[in-house]
């Protein structure tokens, strides 16, 4: 890991949960975008030495309106900033751990993400993010 | 606030929890230690630009056991760095929010907290950690 990239936080309406971001805490709004693939709008916000990643399921079948539907709103996941996204699966693969899907695909912010089963992680979402990913090419 | 401190996770069993961060990670232990006041071991790990926290109950009683029961192991809280706890607490008093206790307290790792409550965070607990605590006589 090169360091932790973002907190991924779901919320029912961006739009609702900005105030308390950037009037009462006074963060900084860097972006907002839609990523379609995830069924999800998304808000980073600047904590500082990491991003805050506001989440907002787009449609039913959203797994971030699964997850409010079953947890309510709160911390998603969390998301270390990696190179070489699809060699470092390799790794922690070949460690015995497991990821969501076999392969890394396209997610917020034009990065490569990829997720650990939560299961082994003992109930955390951690996601891998790569921003710097070359498409694939990137196996030694 | 000056940046993200840590994330805390409450797990079950730090010493379960712990190879999945040292081994699979590769993430190293900074220090172990029981903070008696909140019912519970913690263990830090170095995350990169922040830490994290794993927080184990060690009574029923813990506020952590109550987590653990009702969400089952997870992210429990995010903690951003603040100087002049006492102050900032006043300051987003002033503008609405409430926290979980009128005082900050000592917390894990010789720093004094203090929890927003985590209605006003659309679902998010966040702490407010100061790691430079002068006993309370920072306000101007």
């Amino acid at each position: 890991m090169k360091k932790t990239d973002h907190i991924g936080v779901a919320v029912k309406s961006i739009e609702n949960a900005l105030p308390f971001y950037t009037e009462m805490l006074a963060l900084t709004l860097i972006k907002q975008e839609t990523v379609e693939s995830q069924g999800v709008k998304v808000a980073f916000l600047d904590a500082g030495n990491i991003k805050i990643e506001l989440l907002e399921p787009v449609n039913d079948q959203s797994p971030i309106a699964r997850f409010i539907e079953k947890k309510g709103e709160g911390i998603h996941h969390v998301a270390f900033g990696v190179e070489n996204i699809d060699k470092r699966m390799d790794e922690l693969t070949s460690k015995g751990l497991s990821f969501t899907a076999e392969k890394s695909k396209p997610g917020a912010g034009g990065a490569q993400v990829a997720f650990l089963h939560p299961k082994q992680a003992h109930g955390v979402l951690y996601e891998l993010c790569d921003h710097s990913y070359n498409g694939g090419d990137d196996h030694e």
